[in-house]
Protein backbone atom coordinates (compact mmCIF):
# COMPACT_ATOMS: atom_id res chain seq x y z
CA UNK A 1 0.00 0.00 0.00
CA UNK A 2 1.05 3.67 -0.99
CA UNK A 3 0.58 5.40 2.28
CA UNK A 4 2.96 8.03 1.27
CA UNK A 5 3.08 10.60 -1.92
CA UNK A 6 5.78 12.66 -2.85
CA UNK A 7 6.76 15.54 -4.58
CA UNK A 8 5.98 19.21 -4.82
CA UNK A 9 2.76 19.35 -6.59
CA UNK A 10 1.51 16.12 -5.80
CA UNK A 11 2.07 16.73 -1.79
CA UNK A 12 0.44 20.53 -1.79
CA UNK A 13 -2.61 18.81 -3.88
CA UNK A 14 -2.96 16.40 -0.98
CA UNK A 15 -2.54 18.88 1.85
CA UNK A 16 -5.23 21.28 -0.19
CA UNK A 17 -7.20 18.70 0.55
CA UNK A 18 -7.99 14.89 -0.12
CA UNK A 19 -9.62 11.94 1.02
CA UNK A 20 -7.26 11.13 3.46
CA UNK A 21 -5.79 12.24 6.98
CA UNK A 22 -2.01 13.97 6.29
CA UNK A 23 -0.45 12.52 9.08
CA UNK A 24 3.62 13.72 8.79
CA UNK A 25 4.89 15.62 6.76
CA UNK A 26 9.01 15.22 5.90
CA UNK A 27 11.25 17.43 4.13
CA UNK A 28 14.41 17.74 3.19
CA UNK A 29 16.80 19.64 6.19
CA UNK A 30 18.78 22.69 4.65
CA UNK A 31 16.69 23.51 1.81
CA UNK A 32 15.75 27.25 1.07
CA UNK A 33 13.47 26.10 -1.89
CA UNK A 34 10.38 28.85 -1.35
CA UNK A 35 7.68 26.19 -2.33
CA UNK A 36 9.09 23.91 0.22
CA UNK A 37 9.20 26.56 2.73
CA UNK A 38 5.33 27.22 1.66
CA UNK A 39 4.42 23.70 2.53
CA UNK A 40 6.03 23.41 6.08
CA UNK A 41 4.14 26.89 6.61
CA UNK A 42 0.92 25.26 5.25
CA UNK A 43 1.43 21.79 7.64
CA UNK A 44 2.06 24.00 10.27
CA UNK A 45 -1.41 25.77 9.77
CA UNK A 46 -3.45 22.86 9.84
CA UNK A 47 -1.51 21.23 12.96
CA UNK A 48 0.54 18.28 10.22
CA UNK A 49 3.82 17.51 11.98
CA UNK A 50 6.76 18.29 10.44
CA UNK A 51 10.06 16.16 10.03
CA UNK A 52 13.80 17.52 8.46
CA UNK A 53 15.10 14.76 7.09
CA UNK A 54 18.61 13.96 5.26
CA UNK A 55 18.08 13.82 1.81
CA UNK A 56 19.91 10.61 2.20
CA UNK A 57 16.66 9.28 4.59
CA UNK A 58 14.17 10.19 1.98
CA UNK A 59 16.06 8.82 -1.23
CA UNK A 60 15.83 5.48 0.94
CA UNK A 61 12.41 5.57 1.96
CA UNK A 62 11.24 6.21 -1.62
CA UNK A 63 13.60 4.08 -3.34
CA UNK A 64 14.86 6.68 -5.95
CA UNK A 65 15.80 10.59 -5.35
CA UNK A 66 12.98 11.84 -7.53
CA UNK A 67 10.94 13.50 -4.71
CA UNK A 68 11.78 16.74 -4.89
CA UNK A 69 13.18 17.15 -1.19
CA UNK A 70 9.28 16.00 -0.03
CA UNK A 71 7.16 13.40 1.63
CA UNK A 72 3.49 12.86 2.96
CA UNK A 73 2.70 10.21 5.30
CA UNK A 74 -1.12 9.89 4.75
CA UNK A 75 -3.23 7.49 7.22
CA UNK A 76 -4.02 4.18 5.69
CA UNK A 77 -6.45 3.86 2.95
CA UNK A 78 -9.65 2.64 5.34
CA UNK A 79 -10.84 -0.46 2.91
CA UNK A 80 -14.28 -2.33 4.08
CA UNK A 81 -14.12 -6.13 4.93
CA UNK A 82 -16.61 -8.16 2.51
CA UNK A 83 -18.85 -9.08 5.58
CA UNK A 84 -18.85 -5.05 6.21
CA UNK A 85 -19.95 -4.30 2.48
CA UNK A 86 -22.48 -6.82 2.26
CA UNK A 87 -24.00 -5.76 5.65
CA UNK A 88 -23.86 -1.83 3.70
CA UNK A 89 -25.86 -3.70 0.48
CA UNK A 90 -28.45 -5.47 2.88
CA UNK A 91 -29.09 -2.15 4.95
CA UNK A 92 -29.93 -0.42 1.54
CA UNK A 93 -33.10 -2.62 0.81
CA UNK A 94 -31.80 -2.42 -2.30
CA UNK A 95 -31.23 -5.23 -5.02
CA UNK A 96 -26.93 -5.72 -4.78
CA UNK A 97 -25.06 -3.95 -7.46
CA UNK A 98 -21.33 -4.77 -7.20
CA UNK A 99 -18.30 -3.95 -9.28
CA UNK A 100 -15.45 -6.70 -8.95
CA UNK A 101 -11.79 -5.36 -10.46
CA UNK A 102 -9.93 -8.64 -11.12
CA UNK A 103 -6.46 -7.30 -11.99
CA UNK A 104 -6.77 -3.96 -13.00
CA UNK A 105 -3.48 -2.47 -12.54
CA UNK A 106 -3.49 0.95 -14.19
CA UNK A 107 -4.24 3.58 -12.20
CA UNK A 108 -6.15 5.99 -14.42
CA UNK A 109 -8.44 2.91 -15.31
CA UNK A 110 -8.63 2.07 -11.82
CA UNK A 111 -9.96 5.30 -10.88
CA UNK A 112 -12.15 5.81 -13.35
CA UNK A 113 -13.74 2.52 -12.83
CA UNK A 114 -14.21 3.56 -9.15
CA UNK A 115 -16.04 6.92 -10.12
CA UNK A 116 -18.25 5.19 -12.82
CA UNK A 117 -19.40 2.54 -10.12
CA UNK A 118 -20.38 5.63 -7.85
CA UNK A 119 -21.88 7.16 -10.44
CA UNK A 120 -24.07 3.91 -11.07
CA UNK A 121 -24.82 3.81 -7.74
CA UNK A 122 -22.83 0.78 -6.43
CA UNK A 123 -22.78 -0.46 -3.36
CA UNK A 124 -18.83 -0.87 -3.60
CA UNK A 125 -16.10 -2.06 -5.64
CA UNK A 126 -14.67 -5.54 -4.75
CA UNK A 127 -10.46 -6.03 -5.54
CA UNK A 128 -8.53 -9.04 -6.00
CA UNK A 129 -5.81 -8.47 -2.84
CA UNK A 130 -2.64 -10.01 -5.37
CA UNK A 131 -3.57 -8.34 -8.63
CA UNK A 132 -4.75 -5.11 -7.46
CA UNK A 133 -3.93 -1.50 -8.26
CA UNK A 134 -3.05 0.17 -4.54
CA UNK A 135 -4.94 3.67 -3.72
CA UNK A 136 -2.27 5.74 -4.98
CA UNK A 137 -2.95 9.59 -5.73
CA UNK A 138 -3.23 9.19 -9.19
CA UNK A 139 -5.91 6.30 -8.45
CA UNK A 140 -7.48 9.27 -5.89
CA UNK A 141 -7.39 11.82 -9.01
CA UNK A 142 -8.57 9.44 -11.82
CA UNK A 143 -11.67 8.78 -9.33
CA UNK A 144 -12.29 12.50 -8.94
CA UNK A 145 -13.61 12.10 -5.47
CA UNK A 146 -15.76 9.33 -5.39
CA UNK A 147 -13.17 7.60 -3.24
CA UNK A 148 -14.44 9.46 -0.76
CA UNK A 149 -18.07 7.73 -1.01
CA UNK A 150 -17.45 4.39 -2.93
CA UNK A 151 -16.55 1.67 -0.13
CA UNK A 152 -13.77 -0.53 -1.89
CA UNK A 153 -13.23 -4.08 -0.21
CA UNK A 154 -10.07 -6.08 -0.66
CA UNK A 155 -10.13 -9.71 -1.15
CA UNK A 156 -7.84 -12.73 -0.92
CA UNK A 157 -9.99 -14.45 -3.11
CA UNK A 158 -11.89 -14.02 -5.75
CA UNK A 159 -13.13 -17.35 -6.79
CA UNK A 160 -14.33 -17.72 -2.54
CA UNK A 161 -15.97 -14.24 -2.79
CA UNK A 162 -18.00 -14.49 -5.88
CA UNK A 163 -19.45 -18.45 -4.23
CA UNK A 164 -20.50 -16.18 -1.07
CA UNK A 165 -22.23 -13.76 -3.65
CA UNK A 166 -23.92 -16.18 -5.02
CA UNK A 167 -25.00 -17.93 -1.94
CA UNK A 168 -25.99 -14.46 -0.90
CA UNK A 169 -28.14 -14.50 -4.09
CA UNK A 170 -26.24 -12.07 -6.23
CA UNK A 171 -25.72 -13.14 -9.89
CA UNK A 172 -22.70 -12.80 -10.59
CA UNK A 173 -21.67 -11.49 -14.47
CA UNK A 174 -18.79 -11.43 -16.25
CA UNK A 175 -17.44 -9.13 -18.54
CA UNK A 176 -16.28 -10.91 -21.90
CA UNK A 177 -14.90 -10.30 -25.41
CA UNK A 178 -15.04 -14.22 -26.16
CA UNK A 179 -16.40 -17.32 -25.50
CA UNK A 180 -20.04 -18.24 -24.66
CA UNK A 181 -21.34 -14.51 -23.98
CA UNK A 182 -24.66 -13.34 -24.19
CA UNK A 183 -25.08 -9.84 -25.98
CA UNK A 184 -25.41 -7.00 -23.27
CA UNK A 185 -28.27 -5.65 -24.81
CA UNK A 186 -29.98 -8.88 -25.12
CA UNK A 187 -29.47 -9.86 -21.74
CA UNK A 188 -32.36 -9.42 -18.36
CA UNK A 189 -30.08 -7.60 -16.13
CA UNK A 190 -32.67 -7.03 -13.06
CA UNK A 191 -32.31 -8.49 -9.23
CA UNK A 192 -28.97 -8.42 -7.60
CA UNK A 193 -26.08 -8.25 -9.60
CA UNK A 194 -22.00 -7.84 -9.24
CA UNK A 195 -20.29 -6.94 -12.73
CA UNK A 196 -16.95 -8.65 -12.85
CA UNK A 197 -13.89 -6.85 -15.29
CA UNK A 198 -10.60 -8.52 -15.72
CA UNK A 199 -7.36 -6.72 -16.87
CA UNK A 200 -6.61 -4.80 -19.69
CA UNK A 201 -4.67 -6.66 -21.41
CA UNK A 202 -5.86 -10.52 -20.71
CA UNK A 203 -9.32 -10.41 -19.15
CA UNK A 204 -10.52 -12.46 -15.88
CA UNK A 205 -8.43 -15.06 -14.32
CA UNK A 206 -9.71 -19.17 -16.11
CA UNK A 207 -10.62 -19.27 -12.44
CA UNK A 208 -12.69 -16.42 -11.87
CA UNK A 209 -14.28 -16.78 -15.35
CA UNK A 210 -15.51 -19.99 -14.49
CA UNK A 211 -17.18 -19.08 -11.24
CA UNK A 212 -19.38 -16.29 -12.88
CA UNK A 213 -22.72 -17.03 -13.71
CA UNK A 214 -22.68 -16.06 -16.96
CA UNK A 215 -20.39 -13.78 -19.34
CA UNK A 216 -21.49 -10.50 -21.08
CA UNK A 217 -20.32 -9.21 -24.80
CA UNK A 218 -20.77 -5.44 -25.28
CA UNK A 219 -21.50 -5.68 -29.48
CA UNK A 220 -18.65 -4.19 -31.27
CA UNK A 221 -19.17 -2.58 -34.27
CA UNK A 222 -15.85 -1.73 -36.27
CA UNK A 223 -12.78 -3.68 -36.89
CA UNK A 224 -11.64 -3.83 -33.01
CA UNK A 225 -12.49 -6.93 -30.63
CA UNK A 226 -12.46 -4.79 -27.45
CA UNK A 227 -12.80 -1.34 -25.87
CA UNK A 228 -10.78 0.28 -22.93
CA UNK A 229 -11.64 -1.58 -19.60
CA UNK A 230 -13.29 1.70 -17.98
CA UNK A 231 -15.24 2.14 -20.89
CA UNK A 232 -16.47 -1.26 -21.23
CA UNK A 233 -17.42 -1.32 -17.67
CA UNK A 234 -18.93 2.09 -17.77
CA UNK A 235 -21.09 1.00 -20.89
CA UNK A 236 -22.04 -2.27 -18.14
CA UNK A 237 -22.46 -0.56 -15.58
CA UNK A 238 -24.90 1.89 -16.88
CA UNK A 239 -26.85 -0.13 -19.07
CA UNK A 240 -27.59 -1.74 -15.78
CA UNK A 241 -29.00 1.08 -14.05
CA UNK A 242 -31.15 1.38 -17.62
CA UNK A 243 -32.43 -1.69 -16.92
CA UNK A 244 -33.57 -1.38 -13.60
CA UNK A 245 -35.00 2.01 -14.58
CA UNK A 246 -37.18 0.83 -16.52
CA UNK A 247 -38.52 -2.02 -14.61
CA UNK A 248 -36.73 -4.87 -16.74
CA UNK B 1 1.45 18.27 -34.65
CA UNK B 2 4.00 16.03 -33.04
CA UNK B 3 5.05 14.27 -36.25
CA UNK B 4 8.41 13.32 -34.49
CA UNK B 5 9.28 11.28 -30.59
CA UNK B 6 12.07 11.07 -28.85
CA UNK B 7 13.58 8.86 -25.69
CA UNK B 8 14.60 5.39 -26.29
CA UNK B 9 11.19 3.27 -25.62
CA UNK B 10 8.74 5.21 -27.24
CA UNK B 11 11.45 4.75 -30.27
CA UNK B 12 11.84 1.65 -29.69
CA UNK B 13 8.03 0.91 -30.08
CA UNK B 14 7.25 2.87 -33.13
CA UNK B 15 10.36 1.46 -35.31
CA UNK B 16 8.86 -2.46 -34.33
CA UNK B 17 5.56 -1.04 -35.77
CA UNK B 18 3.22 1.55 -35.13
CA UNK B 19 0.39 3.05 -37.54
CA UNK B 20 2.85 5.42 -39.21
CA UNK B 21 5.75 5.16 -41.20
CA UNK B 22 9.23 6.25 -39.99
CA UNK B 23 10.51 9.01 -42.21
CA UNK B 24 14.33 9.26 -40.67
CA UNK B 25 16.08 8.67 -37.35
CA UNK B 26 18.02 11.25 -35.50
CA UNK B 27 20.81 9.96 -33.07
CA UNK B 28 23.09 11.93 -30.99
CA UNK B 29 27.01 11.82 -32.68
CA UNK B 30 29.94 10.13 -30.66
CA UNK B 31 27.21 8.02 -28.75
CA UNK B 32 28.45 4.37 -27.58
CA UNK B 33 24.96 3.68 -25.55
CA UNK B 34 23.97 0.06 -26.30
CA UNK B 35 20.80 0.53 -27.14
CA UNK B 36 21.17 3.50 -29.68
CA UNK B 37 23.36 1.76 -31.41
CA UNK B 38 20.73 -0.87 -31.38
CA UNK B 39 18.08 1.28 -32.62
CA UNK B 40 20.77 2.40 -35.45
CA UNK B 41 20.72 -1.41 -36.76
CA UNK B 42 16.88 -1.97 -36.68
CA UNK B 43 16.71 1.26 -38.56
CA UNK B 44 18.76 0.49 -40.97
CA UNK B 45 17.54 -3.06 -41.27
CA UNK B 46 14.00 -1.04 -42.41
CA UNK B 47 15.88 0.95 -44.33
CA UNK B 48 15.34 4.16 -42.66
CA UNK B 49 17.50 6.89 -43.32
CA UNK B 50 19.81 7.72 -40.53
CA UNK B 51 21.50 10.75 -39.48
CA UNK B 52 24.00 11.38 -37.06
CA UNK B 53 23.58 14.91 -34.98
CA UNK B 54 25.12 17.13 -32.34
CA UNK B 55 23.42 16.82 -28.96
CA UNK B 56 23.04 20.27 -29.40
CA UNK B 57 20.97 20.47 -32.59
CA UNK B 58 18.63 17.41 -30.56
CA UNK B 59 17.86 19.81 -27.90
CA UNK B 60 17.48 22.52 -30.16
CA UNK B 61 14.80 20.31 -32.10
CA UNK B 62 12.79 19.01 -29.29
CA UNK B 63 13.07 22.11 -27.05
CA UNK B 64 14.44 20.28 -24.24
CA UNK B 65 17.36 17.85 -23.14
CA UNK B 66 15.61 15.08 -22.25
CA UNK B 67 15.73 12.86 -25.59
CA UNK B 68 17.95 10.86 -24.56
CA UNK B 69 19.70 10.85 -27.64
CA UNK B 70 17.28 10.33 -29.83
CA UNK B 71 14.69 11.46 -32.37
CA UNK B 72 12.36 10.02 -34.62
CA UNK B 73 10.53 12.07 -37.39
CA UNK B 74 7.10 10.18 -38.62
CA UNK B 75 5.06 10.65 -41.65
CA UNK B 76 2.25 13.67 -40.56
CA UNK B 77 -0.65 12.00 -39.49
CA UNK B 78 -3.54 12.10 -42.09
CA UNK B 79 -6.62 13.54 -41.24
CA UNK B 80 -9.34 13.80 -43.58
CA UNK B 81 -11.40 16.73 -44.75
CA UNK B 82 -14.84 17.17 -43.68
CA UNK B 83 -16.06 16.95 -47.21
CA UNK B 84 -14.17 13.66 -47.83
CA UNK B 85 -15.41 12.46 -44.01
CA UNK B 86 -19.04 13.25 -45.33
CA UNK B 87 -18.47 11.60 -48.93
CA UNK B 88 -17.27 8.53 -46.53
CA UNK B 89 -20.86 8.61 -44.88
CA UNK B 90 -22.98 9.16 -47.75
CA UNK B 91 -21.34 6.26 -49.54
CA UNK B 92 -21.42 3.95 -46.95
CA UNK B 93 -25.22 4.13 -47.58
CA UNK B 94 -25.90 4.25 -43.85
CA UNK B 95 -27.72 6.31 -40.86
CA UNK B 96 -24.62 9.25 -40.52
CA UNK B 97 -22.19 8.33 -36.84
CA UNK B 98 -19.92 10.92 -35.50
CA UNK B 99 -18.52 11.72 -32.47
CA UNK B 100 -17.03 15.22 -32.02
CA UNK B 101 -14.59 16.55 -29.68
CA UNK B 102 -14.73 20.07 -28.27
CA UNK B 103 -11.83 20.21 -26.34
CA UNK B 104 -10.42 17.17 -25.11
CA UNK B 105 -6.70 17.24 -24.35
CA UNK B 106 -5.75 14.69 -22.49
CA UNK B 107 -4.11 12.15 -24.83
CA UNK B 108 -5.32 8.45 -22.53
CA UNK B 109 -8.94 9.99 -23.18
CA UNK B 110 -8.89 11.38 -27.36
CA UNK B 111 -7.42 7.33 -27.93
CA UNK B 112 -9.83 5.68 -25.58
CA UNK B 113 -12.38 8.00 -27.37
CA UNK B 114 -11.24 7.45 -30.54
CA UNK B 115 -11.28 3.44 -29.91
CA UNK B 116 -14.72 3.67 -28.79
CA UNK B 117 -15.83 5.25 -31.89
CA UNK B 118 -14.22 2.80 -33.65
CA UNK B 119 -16.18 0.24 -31.69
CA UNK B 120 -19.20 1.73 -32.17
CA UNK B 121 -19.13 1.99 -35.81
CA UNK B 122 -18.63 5.53 -36.10
CA UNK B 123 -18.18 7.32 -39.51
CA UNK B 124 -15.10 9.25 -37.76
CA UNK B 125 -14.32 11.58 -35.05
CA UNK B 126 -14.00 14.98 -35.60
CA UNK B 127 -11.99 17.37 -33.31
CA UNK B 128 -11.83 21.45 -32.82
CA UNK B 129 -8.45 21.84 -34.25
CA UNK B 130 -7.66 24.97 -31.42
CA UNK B 131 -8.37 22.67 -28.49
CA UNK B 132 -7.53 19.36 -29.81
CA UNK B 133 -4.91 17.13 -28.64
CA UNK B 134 -2.22 15.98 -31.44
CA UNK B 135 -1.90 12.43 -32.26
CA UNK B 136 1.07 11.25 -30.22
CA UNK B 137 2.34 7.87 -29.39
CA UNK B 138 0.47 7.96 -26.21
CA UNK B 139 -3.08 8.58 -27.91
CA UNK B 140 -1.97 6.12 -30.37
CA UNK B 141 -1.28 3.52 -27.92
CA UNK B 142 -4.71 4.73 -25.79
CA UNK B 143 -6.16 3.90 -29.29
CA UNK B 144 -5.16 0.58 -29.21
CA UNK B 145 -4.74 0.49 -33.43
CA UNK B 146 -8.11 1.96 -33.92
CA UNK B 147 -6.02 5.11 -35.39
CA UNK B 148 -5.51 2.74 -38.40
CA UNK B 149 -9.34 2.26 -38.89
CA UNK B 150 -11.07 5.72 -37.43
CA UNK B 151 -10.99 8.95 -40.27
CA UNK B 152 -10.18 11.64 -37.86
CA UNK B 153 -11.45 15.27 -39.29
CA UNK B 154 -9.98 18.67 -38.06
CA UNK B 155 -12.33 21.86 -38.33
CA UNK B 156 -11.24 25.15 -37.64
CA UNK B 157 -15.11 26.64 -36.74
CA UNK B 158 -17.11 23.80 -35.21
CA UNK B 159 -20.08 25.83 -34.90
CA UNK B 160 -19.95 26.20 -38.69
CA UNK B 161 -19.30 22.53 -38.86
CA UNK B 162 -22.09 21.50 -36.85
CA UNK B 163 -24.46 24.06 -39.12
CA UNK B 164 -22.95 22.48 -42.47
CA UNK B 165 -24.07 18.75 -40.52
CA UNK B 166 -27.33 20.31 -39.59
CA UNK B 167 -27.73 20.69 -43.23
CA UNK B 168 -26.84 17.34 -44.44
CA UNK B 169 -30.19 16.15 -42.07
CA UNK B 170 -27.40 15.32 -39.07
CA UNK B 171 -28.55 15.57 -36.22
CA UNK B 172 -26.11 16.93 -33.07
CA UNK B 173 -26.63 15.53 -29.37
CA UNK B 174 -24.06 17.34 -27.19
CA UNK B 175 -23.72 15.26 -23.66
CA UNK B 176 -23.82 17.77 -20.98
CA UNK B 177 -24.07 17.10 -17.30
CA UNK B 178 -26.51 20.53 -16.68
CA UNK B 179 -29.25 22.82 -18.35
CA UNK B 180 -32.17 21.60 -20.10
CA UNK B 181 -31.01 18.71 -20.81
CA UNK B 182 -32.50 15.48 -21.99
CA UNK B 183 -32.10 11.68 -20.16
CA UNK B 184 -30.03 9.54 -22.29
CA UNK B 185 -32.26 6.60 -21.95
CA UNK B 186 -35.20 8.10 -22.42
CA UNK B 187 -34.11 9.91 -25.54
CA UNK B 188 -34.69 8.70 -29.13
CA UNK B 189 -31.63 8.19 -30.79
CA UNK B 190 -32.43 6.78 -34.33
CA UNK B 191 -31.59 8.86 -37.60
CA UNK B 192 -28.00 10.45 -38.44
CA UNK B 193 -26.26 11.75 -35.31
CA UNK B 194 -23.49 13.23 -34.30
CA UNK B 195 -22.43 13.42 -30.47
CA UNK B 196 -20.24 15.93 -29.17
CA UNK B 197 -18.47 16.19 -25.91
CA UNK B 198 -16.85 18.60 -24.05
CA UNK B 199 -13.33 19.20 -22.37
CA UNK B 200 -13.12 17.04 -19.02
CA UNK B 201 -13.08 20.41 -17.00
CA UNK B 202 -15.43 22.79 -18.42
CA UNK B 203 -17.49 20.79 -20.59
CA UNK B 204 -18.31 21.94 -24.39
CA UNK B 205 -17.96 26.06 -24.96
CA UNK B 206 -21.29 27.94 -25.12
CA UNK B 207 -20.82 28.45 -28.57
CA UNK B 208 -20.61 24.39 -29.29
CA UNK B 209 -23.63 24.14 -27.00
CA UNK B 210 -25.77 26.87 -28.69
CA UNK B 211 -25.51 24.89 -31.94
CA UNK B 212 -26.65 21.35 -30.50
CA UNK B 213 -30.11 20.33 -31.73
CA UNK B 214 -30.30 19.35 -27.80
CA UNK B 215 -28.45 18.02 -25.03
CA UNK B 216 -28.06 14.61 -23.55
CA UNK B 217 -27.25 13.64 -19.77
CA UNK B 218 -26.38 10.19 -18.52
CA UNK B 219 -28.53 9.69 -15.38
CA UNK B 220 -25.91 10.19 -12.24
CA UNK B 221 -26.83 7.91 -9.48
CA UNK B 222 -24.67 8.58 -6.86
CA UNK B 223 -23.19 11.72 -5.22
CA UNK B 224 -20.99 12.76 -7.91
CA UNK B 225 -22.23 14.62 -10.90
CA UNK B 226 -20.05 13.56 -13.89
CA UNK B 227 -18.24 10.59 -15.58
CA UNK B 228 -14.58 10.53 -17.02
CA UNK B 229 -15.20 12.08 -20.22
CA UNK B 230 -14.34 9.06 -22.23
CA UNK B 231 -16.56 6.84 -20.17
CA UNK B 232 -19.40 8.99 -20.91
CA UNK B 233 -19.38 9.21 -24.79
CA UNK B 234 -18.40 5.43 -24.19
CA UNK B 235 -21.75 4.91 -22.58
CA UNK B 236 -23.83 7.53 -25.37
CA UNK B 237 -21.94 5.70 -28.29
CA UNK B 238 -22.92 2.64 -26.83
CA UNK B 239 -26.75 3.69 -26.26
CA UNK B 240 -27.29 5.05 -29.76
CA UNK B 241 -25.50 1.40 -30.67
CA UNK B 242 -28.52 -0.30 -29.18
CA UNK B 243 -31.50 1.96 -30.00
CA UNK B 244 -29.95 1.26 -33.50
CA UNK B 245 -30.15 -2.35 -33.29
CA UNK B 246 -33.54 -3.07 -31.68
CA UNK B 247 -34.98 -0.13 -34.48
CA UNK B 248 -35.76 2.67 -32.06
Amino acid sequence: MADYLYGINPVVEAIAGSGRQPLELLLVENSHHQRLEHLRLKAKEQQIPVRLVKRQELDRLIGHERHQGVLLRLEPFAYLTLPELLGRWKDSGKNAFFLILDGITDPHNFGALVRSAEGAGCHGVIVARDRACPVTPVVEKAAAGAMAYMPLCQVTNLSRTLTELKKSGVWCYGLAGDGEVDDLFSASLGGSIALVVGSEGSGMRPNTRKHCDGLLSIPMCGKLMSLNASVAAGIALFEIVRQRRSGA
